[in-house]
């Protein structure tokens, strides 16, 4: 399963370029980390727009691994809450599954600047596994 | 108005990475056009990533055009939901604001692929004024 | 369509409760009414709760209408934005489609008071076709 | 905190009407619980409109414990995905901070069916602490 993760995410030119990396993945649960880099908006901050992505990616491979090996995720929609100013040297974000139905899975998403235990931003997803469209991969 | 926009825009790291450009900016609705290029997910189409950012960004500079020219704005929370691949060349995308609060401004975003009707991708955001910090600007 | 969609309001215990009725239905499109009535939260409006099941009801409806005969629809998640008290007497809510999918069916809801053209809360719902469920009925 | 947490409770007519009770309540922390009753949808569970209702105060009410003595509460949007149907006698709901700030307080709340523990219900809410209405209270 985290290879199929790791193969999935490496095929996604964006996290390459927001300098992404996974750090814990097991069924229902992903963690990544998030460099501080040039992708701030205008208060010189991380923009909401790269750790939204990021959250997104989060969800969606958590969901990824609790679904069946032939399918494939699209995230459906997402609710962002951006608590306070991505202020940080190092971002952790977490996906995890709430609830997997047959063809939506709702998941929740945390980011978190360097030590700190209380998240700047949290996210409410739903997720559809896709079956059976050739050229689509998780 | 447009040109504290634009001055606001040009401050904006990722927009310019993104290659975005403003189109259209009156009071209450503000227009963007994004290019199709490296920003791309796992199926190869235009990350949802890249385009939730321009819609926040769109909304939030419609939400700045109706405040007070003390206010800066941030983004509070806001609700994607990703209809379509976003599958195309170039992609227009729109803010406007639906109803302005003293401190709280909602808008709704919308993004088209080409020459579309329909939009593949919609937004609901709530934006937030905030006045007397230093430091920080719309 | 709409002696099916007359149908399925009727069998609503809770629509019938708020006394709400359905004003107007096309495809892809209805119109409610909702009195001003015993529903009312702390400070003496129309509770939200209220609110955001007639809208809710409407976007499904709306959703309903543009799916398969066999189809029945349940809500995913919607995301409500409250803009200002439901003061008034007369409360008109409606739903429209804003992009329909096999499976999925995004809404877009708005309510108003009285005669006013600002909508005092906005709605982006995702609703789901159900297909060949036994003993569930749109 | 309490008591005034169960003077604002008691003047709600909607919850009232529903039945719910507060079985829990500590700073940033709300549980209440809804019995089974005539708030059907068209398929003959409990209608989203009363779970939403419910969560949505649950959160309200979580926020309001952690706000100044002099503030009110009032919801500024909130999300909630319907995970399964609401199918039971006596639902859980309960309703927590996640982060505070001065004006706008994000929660988190989870609805639960007689002893499932998994969710059939969450919601991410936003609500706004708002100062120096006269009429206004908690």
């Amino acid at each position: 399963m985290l290879a199929r993760l790791r193969a999935s995410f490496d095929r996604q030119g964006m996290m390459t370029t927001l300098g992404v990396e996974v750090t814990e993945a097991e069924p229902g649960r992903v963690a990544m980390s998030l460099p501080y880099d040039r992708f701030t908006q205008h208060h010189g901050f991380l923009h909401a727009g790269a750790v939204a992505s990021v959250l997104d990616t989060a969800c969606g491979f958590a969901a990824y691994s609790v679904m069946p090996p032939e399918a494939s995720v699209l995230t459906a929609t997402y609710t962002i809450n951006l608590l306070a100013p991505a202020a940080g040297e190092r971002f952790a974000i977490t996906g995890e599954v709430v609830r997997a139905g047959r063809t939506l899975v709702v998941c929740r998403g945390e980011a978190f600047a360097d030590g700190d235990q209380r998240p700047f931003a949290v996210m409410q997803a739903t997720m559809t596994a896709v079956f059976g469209k050739a050229g689509i991969q998780g």
